[in-house]
Parts: structure tokens; sequence; C-alpha cells
């Protein structure tokens, strides 16, 4: 097992090499935004708690990613481009060098796929579970933010990709069991340990739709929480949710599941209006 | 005791009071930062665990406000002034609905008292202690971000105020004796409880200062890191650190007091070079 380095050390070896230039090398109290020229800032942010969120045992690589896909999923919704994040992570007393060393890798590797650096953060410890909070910054043009409350009467709905595979692949993880091939239980569990943000699509969002957002609580409870905001109702024909193969398949073994697949969480699929 | 509401009541009845237009009465998934008109954004977060950065029956209104106050104390540092913030906030199960009245009023006094609205965040379960993160923003004339890094050889240094008063105050929340008035004793332990944020000098320091930071982990092991990464050392001439009369009367008493005040943390002044 490596040694453990102290705060400072730690913020040099593992995240220094994930800051943008904004970060200031993470030496700062604090970092510099210089939003693009004419552009509006958009601000996300969301927390993560082991053993409420992922699991403790998840894949340290891919408890970072997570964390940070799920805030880019909230930019994506808006119809902004990244920008760059913050990152709080209160960390257990239990914490190896092997551990943070995996972590930072996966941040690293996300924060460079999705062209969105680590500006600054604090490290903490905690006496209970890993906790994490990632802030996430996005550019939009002005007036383009789409926003929960604008579907009108009259619109129509779009999600962008299946539903359901998330909370599916949850149950799998739990060790329920369900009969189907090993590749649908394979890309479901992928599914629910790694959300796909959908920012390729925002800026479509940003000039085509009346109001958005992630699913994360279930595409029902989310599409009502929506509607509320906007002040209109939908009528929703369940049976054309968009469901993967493998879900179907788990599905067709076990119907009851569909309900779980449109009332669970963890898409980071789009409602799109 | 009154009843618990659910997650969107509480953000709807608790914290959308406190967020201004940019949080969008708190009902979107994110929210929208315009900077003044050729302003840069500074971006700063600090994360509290109870147990660790405050005790867990601190009055909740002192909690929130400690934790948005730690980070207005590093806006001030760079010379900016305040924007807006974001609070993750991961509730254990005990919480009560009279525990995050106040709480959020506390919150409430502090966004209003420094201009600094709640634009958005995430509220969450935890099995482990209270735990909060806050990430602020501020704005700087572009150039006029006060680094860490800018100090140099003959600049003279200053604090913005009494050094060492927290890390007693700290002493006496934690049921230590010392042998001094009650004010003193009062006036020590509400510095610990509640930095004051030096946010009326952050002008000043955007115009006139070359490099700052605030006091948070005691006095001589931040000036240590301000000047590790300026490339520069100093001489400091302790006996000159300036001391309220009631940090003053408990060093007269116990000497060796003097060490846990330039070397505690939790001041929450600057360092102003």
């Amino acid at each position: 097992m490596a040694p453990r380095p102290g705060e400072d050390d730690l913020i040099a070896r593992y995240f220094a090499p994930l800051a943008g230039l904004a970060g200031l090398g993470l030496r700062d109290d604090a970092a510099l935004i210089r939003p693009p020229a004419g552009r509006e800032l958009v601000v996300t942010t969301d927390a993560l708690v082991a053993g409420v969120h992922f699991f403790a045992d998840d894949p340290p690589g891919a408890i970072a990613r997570k964390a940070l896909r799920v805030n880019l999923s909230d930019l994506a919704a808006k119809g902004a481009a990244p920008l760059g994040f913050v990152l709080d992570l209160a960390l257990p007393a239990d914490w190896t060098a092997d551990w943070l060393e995996a972590f930072a890798a996966g941040l690293g590797d996300d924060a460079s796929a999705y062209s969105c650096p680590l500006l600054g953060g604090d490290t903490v410890r905690t006496p209970g579970p890993l906790t994490l909070a990632i802030t996430a910054f996005g550019a939009v043009a002005p007036g383009r933010f789409v926003a929960r409350s604008g579907a009108r009467a009259g619109d129509a709905m779009y999600v962008t990709g299946s539903i359901g595979d998330a909370a599916l692949g949850l149950r799998l993880r739990r060790g329920e069991r369900l009969v189907i091939a090993e590749a649908h239980r394979s890309f479901l569990i992928d599914r629910y340990l790694l959300p796909q943000p959908r920012l390729a699509l925002a800026p479509a969002l940003a000039r085509f739709a009346n109001a958005s957002m992630d699913v994360s609580d279930g595409l029902v409870g989310d599409l009502t929480k929506l509607l509320r905001v906007s002040g209109v109702s939908a009528r929703i024909e369940l049976a054309r949710t968009p469901l993967s193969p493998a879900a179907a398949a788990a599905i067709a073994v076990e119907p009851a599941l569909f309900e779980a697949a449109v009332t669970g969480g963890d898409d980071y699929e789009l409602i799109v209006i």
C-alpha cells in the first residue's frame, strides 16, 4: 500500500494535473473563470454519498466519473457547453493512496474527454462515508438557457435515449436475479454505473427546445416536476417509451419491471420539449 | 416537533426564499449567472463536516453562516465582490424541520447582509454526519484577481485584524478553562463561531495588493503556503502580531497560548502583501 500524502501533497500529486489554466494550478484559494465573450454562465451542483448514491466498493474511477457526469448531464439539459468544475471531497479515515489515485485518474479521463477541467476544490476528512459534491460551469448563448419551465400546450416530448436501463442495472448490482443474457446484464449495470451525458445534443437544445431536464429521479417523477413548473399537463403513451434491447428482454421475462423502468432513477437521458 | 417535508417541499419552503433572480426560484436543475459587464468571475468552494469543522450542536444558524462566510472570506482575499452561491447539503437521518428552519434563517440573513443570494444546490441524505459544501461566486475587474503567488522581495505584509482569537475560542468551546473575564470569553467564542469576512477591504486589495489569502489554517502555516507559491521568504516579527484585548489577556495569564494563537486556524483575517 502506498503511503498517504498530506492535503497539499495530495492536491499537488493527484488533482493539480487535472487543472485547467483557470484553476491556477490549484495553488490558490479560488479560481478565475472568464466565460467566452457574449456567453452566459450556467452553474449546476450535485452531491453524492457512498451507500446512498453509489456503492462504497464501486471502482473509484467510476465514482469520480459518475459524480462529474451527473453534473454534465444537467449542463446538457440546459443547452450549455462545459467550462470546468470544482470538487468538494470528504474522505473517510480509511482512504488509501491507491484508491485516490484511481479516483483522480477516472476524473482526469472524463475532464479531458468532456473538455471540462478541474478548477479548484476542497478536500476534508469525515468520520462518515465518502461524500463528494461537484459544481460544474457551462456556457450558453444569451437567452438560450433551456429552462424546466418552458413547456407549452401542444408541444411534443422526446427523450434522448432508452429509459429504465439504470434502474434495472441497479437491481442487478444489488444482486437481484434477472434471467437475461450476460451481454444484456453487463449493459444494464454499465448504464447504472456510468451515465452518458448528452452534451452532443446541447447546441440543438439551445436552438430548438422549449424546456428540458435530465432524468435522474425517474421519467414519471421528473416529467411531473417539469410539467408542474411549466403549468401544463401531458398525456404520455408509456407503451412508446424507448427501451434498450437489454431492458426489453428483462421486461419480457418479468413484465412488472416496466414500472421500475419508468419510475426508477439514474437514466441521465434528457426530457426535451 | 414540526413534520418533515419532502425534498421539493423542503426547497420550496426553506431555500427558495433565499434565491436571487439567477436562481430561477430554485425550480430548475441549474442557475444562470451573468457576471457584470467587463468583470471576471471568481469561484471558491469549501466543505464543512459536523464534528470536524464545527460542533454538531452549534446553533444551526451559526453553522450556515460560517459555511457561507468562510467562502466569502476567500472572495475578499481575491479582491472580489460576492455574486451568489450554491449549497450542497447532506442531512443525517435525524434532521428536524425546526433545525432546518433555523439553518435557512441564518443562511438567509447572511445572504442578504452580504448581497450574496442562493442560486441553487442539492439536498441529499447521509448515514454520516451533517456535511455541507458551499461554492461561492464573485466578480473582479479584469487583471485584478489577487493571487497567492504575487508576493515579491521587499513587499510589506499586513493582516486585516487580530490573530488567534478563534484558536482560543475553540479551546473555550471545547471546555478548556482560561482565567479571563466573561466578556473576553464570549468575544473569543464568537470569533470562532462566526468569522467576519473582510469584504469591505476587497476593492482596496484589488487595487493595491500584490498577493493575498485568508488565514484559515493558522497564520504561520498559511503564510508559509503563500510564500512558497510566490517563491519568496519572509522575516516575521511575531511579537508585532495584532492581538485582541481578549487574546492578549488570555496569553498574559498563560504565555504558551501565543503559539496556539499564531498557528491555530479559523481566523479568517486576510494576509495582504
